[in-house]
């Protein structure tokens, strides 16, 4: 069977509407029984010999000529390999594009629809956004796809993004403030009260706590969020704290601590995700640090502005995948933080 | 029991001789029954109470002052926080400086010395560097040293730098070379013999194998490799495929490039890493893809004047620990290839 270019999309006719269309989801119906494909769903036909040849072409060279070419895209070789590693899974999808779907959406490629369903059915699985592994992929735009990367060896990896909303249990009434003394890129608590950390889980104690050392270590946000909250009084107060959080880690501390104090305010306690190569780890519910569960999620902080190396996304992910937590992105936006769960799927 | 600086060291005298130093491994023998002790080790012995005041100063305004301060120097709090790790952790170590030990070394921080021998043995467990979460680690000086990591809560983390090895039995003799077309970023050979895939685990074939597809994806340093190797003809040549390569990746293409070769020469298996964050995951021994074990090591591709974040390296390695491969590190020096191999460490 034959098909032909027309429009910049690919026209089949015969008993197409039945075979193709109907049966097995591809293209949208024209006039009679006639179909439009889109480039990528014209390759795949191509590659399953459903279609001998577009315009007189086979599989090689259509492939081949549409990779630059107006007809699939600079990013043809990309979503070609998505939409054939879909229909492998046993999915129907296609293009998110006027007249294939209802609402087409620039910020992704492909509409999945469920397992068993198809273009007529009003359900979707999966919205698609493909990724080369050498592209990088802005934080702001995720939160509402599913995105598919394809790795420099054709394998394909589908991370689920969503927007993560936090519920804590945590509640820390500080009585009277005590003193803590900032020292280097940290602070010393000398007279710590014991629900600081025994409670509220804050900083770490400095020794073995049974040598009779009552002091507790903080990281700077851990001190910037109690002085604000007045458990805690520093030289200098609350600007110097800040300062001296600028000092050793830029802007970086300024991000950090608006959402540790964000965490913090939601009833969740934020402790270093440094082992995890996190920013923070979580604890919904802290009743006593002696009876600790585990934390549920790993926490990113990232700029306002910034892009992932799909890379760095995929070891994050897969980090947080192997210990059993969610990775949650945070970034400022408009005064507020914007959180964005990661996961790994397999569709 | 007090103490007194002199010349940038705190000597303490009485019986110091066998109390601190033949019994605990503090400092070092000075005339008579004296020993001297670094700040750090003063810190140590203020904090047990062993030592009451230096200079009619107690613990906490002599490690408030040392931060920052010429005995202490700068990095005062994280140096005397891994030591106090280390002590609680029951080994003796010394600053590996002039007096202390044989050897000073600038690039280590402490010797530490096997579980239970100290400064008069002729023994080293572990050459350790001290880092702060916020400090920069140069790639090139890793390979013989511990670091010891203090993130910003003050907990340590240690990793072992080692010299990597390989040895590879991997071989594969190309018969005729076959073509392949440039297809964006990746390669397609149309008519691949069964071994570049199924023996030597080149390329990853496009479609199922059970359609009749013959063709193999292969990466742009696959294909650079192959052609350079005279097991592939691609137009342009292997200048073509490089020009691509950089293209689509910059000089990151090139330092992979030299990295995956070196890696083949060797015997062993490269394949990409990307699902794993890291630039290739490697196999020392294929013999069959219908017979594939694990791979055993991840390999992270930087500059020679790379510098790590603490915390990228703490991802990479706990990544690398959790699926059970060991992380190596590879950069071009001197037109060959340095490997070191990164470790979590319990001392």
């Amino acid at each position: 069977m034959d098909a032909r270019t027309e429009d910049g999309r690919v026209v089949i006719g015969g008993d197409a509407r039945q075979r193709f269309y109907d049966a097995r989801g591809y293209g949208y119906p024209l006039e009679g029984n006639e179909i439009a494909v889109s480039w990528v769903e014209a390759a795949h036909l191509l590659l399953r010999g459903d279609l001998d040849a577009v315009d007189g072409v086979g599989f090689e060279p259509f492939l081949r000529d549409g990779a630059g070419d107006v007809t699939g895209g600079d990013r043809a070789a990309l979503t070609f390999l998505v939409y054939l590693d879909l229909r492998e899974r046993g999915f129907y999808c296609s293009p998110a594009r006027e007249e294939w779907v209802d609402d087409p959406d620039d910020a992704v490629d492909f509409v999945v629809y469920p397992r068993g369903k198809g273009p007529d059915d009003d359900a979707v699985a999966y919205a698609v956004r493909v990724v080369g592994e050498r592209e990088s992929i802005p934080a702001a735009e995720l939160g509402d796809c599913t995105l598919a990367i394809v790795d420099e060896e054709s394998e394909v990896t589908y991370f689920e993004t969503g927007r993560a909303g936090w519920e804590g249990t945590a509640a820390f009434e500080p009585g009277e403030p005590v003193e803590a003394t900032l020292l280097a890129d940290r602070a010393l608590c000398w007279d710590a009260p014991d629900e600081l950390y025994g409670r509220a889980f804050y900083g770490q104690p400095l020794g073995k706590r049974d040598e009779g050392v009552d002091a507790l270590q903080l990281s700077l946000v851990e001190t910037a969020q109690l002085v604000a909250a007045g458990a805690l009084e520093v030289e200098g107060g609350y600007d110097a704290v800040v300062e001296r959080g600028r000092a050793v880690e830029g802007e970086r501390f300024d991000r950090r601590l608006q959402v540790y104090a964000a965490l913090r305010e939601r009833g969740v306690v934020p402790k270093t995700g440094f082992k995890f190569g996190a920013d923070f780890r979580t604890y919904a519910d802290v009743e006593s640090v002696d009876d600790l569960g585990h934390s549920e999620r790993l926490v990113r902080v990232v700029p306002g502005d910034f892009a992932f190396d799909p890379r760095d996304l995929a070891l994050d992910v897969r980090l947080a995948h192997g210990v059993r937590k969610q990775l949650v992105v945070a970034w400022p936006r408009d005064g507020e933080v914007a959180w964005v769960s990661i996961e790994r799927l397999t569709p």
